[in-house]
């Protein structure tokens, strides 16, 4: 199933889009698309619903983050060989992990503020991997019960804040907007296998981004039960799990986002995002 | 005033310690100690309650982590000219920033739990700033209005995940119980000057840091100015400004915890923490 979040800012109201593109209110049934949702057994609920006698919402409503009140927005670095390549990198012998601020999430169609002083802003279409339940040393043959879905993300990058400047990614990863994350949280078992979605994402209708998850280098239930050797996860927690090549920084000069882009991205399955980019102005 | 959280994990009430360091409970009053408390005028509220009209609260109850529902744990490095000597790097030219797992923080005086791979663990005592208003691209004369109070950190640090793997700090720093918060936090007023405070951690008995946030490099105000430049900040964030030297990767050789460890730490006007050290067991 499809699950969203549609309305304004900080008032949107849990929904669910049926198997004719209609979207549907399921505030009757449930508070919000968080954590608390997979803790308990809500999806499970929802799937039993005659999605028909759910009020159907306008398909122009504004569509929120399609995850409420993450934890953790755990990233990882360098995950597609040709993009550590472009990067003038090398693949790392495991995981680089990084975190971004979660007061970046935006709705997938949301404006992108490039920050008063940057210079080097830059996309990165990624595959976001949500948290279902609590999670602590497990192992790769369980990770995947552990995951209930997944979406679309675009992990913006802020290049000078992110390595330019003293110490660690998380000052050129957590800017506000820069992590839009929607239109939907797919559940697993519409997305039978996460390695072989196509991903890609277009500037101003040129398509930059052109990938195959297949091309990853560490898989999704590597990463689950990796990153939980480090840190326990909670349900609503995200990772979002690398990049493949055509981001700005591997243009021949570098290429990077300007007042009146337009991104459009997205992944075989997980919908499609589309933001404009404007300059934040105080 | 001192703003506490006590009783069992998960099940704190708000409480607040009174001038004979008696815990009353301010339930009638708040929900919690949180970001909310201090976004509207429930601060102010508080300092119009007589406090001998509280229930007093039995002082061997647990603390828990002095704030509740952290969005973001954002950590300075390397902060103190003599430590970053003794752990071998440059004092920055700018502020380093890392981001700590919300998932890490436990109370002040909760059981640090070692990760089963883990023989490089170390401590690291810390001022903690706890933001009071949302932030962004605040000044550094203005910032102090940004700030509800301070509080004592333990930034656990697991030196193999966070130096010798692949990749950005966060994997030594976020481990489950690598973040103890409190015992209080302590609201702006009664902390007129945070430059002028000791700071210190003892292990097993022997005082290892002994130092005083006279001789940070970079100050509070300049930190939540600086940050604010990167993310927003919102009512309880907290910002964990470094520690003094006297590490344990600052040893010859270096001295790491182990099972049975004690660490007692504190900051004046803030109080006290002690943790005993265990090792994880799944």
């Amino acid at each position: 199933m499809k699950l969203m979040r549609v309305g304004n800012p900080g008032k949107e109201v849990p929904a669910i889009l049926d198997s004719q593109g209609i979207i549907r209110d399921l505030s009757a049934h449930v508070s919000d698309i968080d954590g608390n949702l997979f803790a308990d057994d809500s999806v499970k609920r929802i799937a039993g619903i005659d999605l028909s006698s759910l009020p159907a919402i306008d398909k122009n409503v504004r569509i929120g983050p399609a995850i409420s009140k993450v934890g953790k927005f755990i990233c990882v670095g360098l995950n597609y060989a040709d993009h550590a390549a472009e990067s003038g990198m090398d693949v790392p012998s495991e995981p680089v992990l990084f975190m971004k601020a979660t007061s970046s999430i935006i709705g997938p169609n949301d404006t992108v503020e490039l920050p008063p002083a940057s210079k080097k802003s830059d996309w990165e279409v990624e595959l976001g991997v949500v948290i279902g339940k609590e999670t602590k040393y497990v192992s790769e043959k369980d990770a995947l019960a552990h995951i209930a879905g997944y979406c679309v993300i675009n992990d913006l990058s802020e290049r000078e804040f992110q390595i330019e400047k003293e110490g660690q990614w998380c000052k050129g990863k957590g800017c506000d907007t820069f992590g839009p994350i929607g239109p939907y949280l797919v559940t697993t078992d519409e997305i039978t296998d996460s390695n072989e979605l196509d991903i890609w994402l277009e500037l101003n209708g040129e398509r930059v981004q052109n990938g195959n998850t297949r091309t990853m280098v560490y898989k999704v239930p590597f990463l689950v039960s990796y990153i939980s050797q480090f840190m326990s996860l909670q349900p609503g927690d995200i990772i979002s799990t690398g990049t493949p090549p055509g981001v700005g920084l591997g243009f021949n000069p570098p290429k990077y986002l300007k007042e009146g882009d337009v991104m459009r991205l997205g992944i075989s399955g997980l919908g499609e995002q589309q933001q404009k980019v404007e300059r934040y102005k105080a």
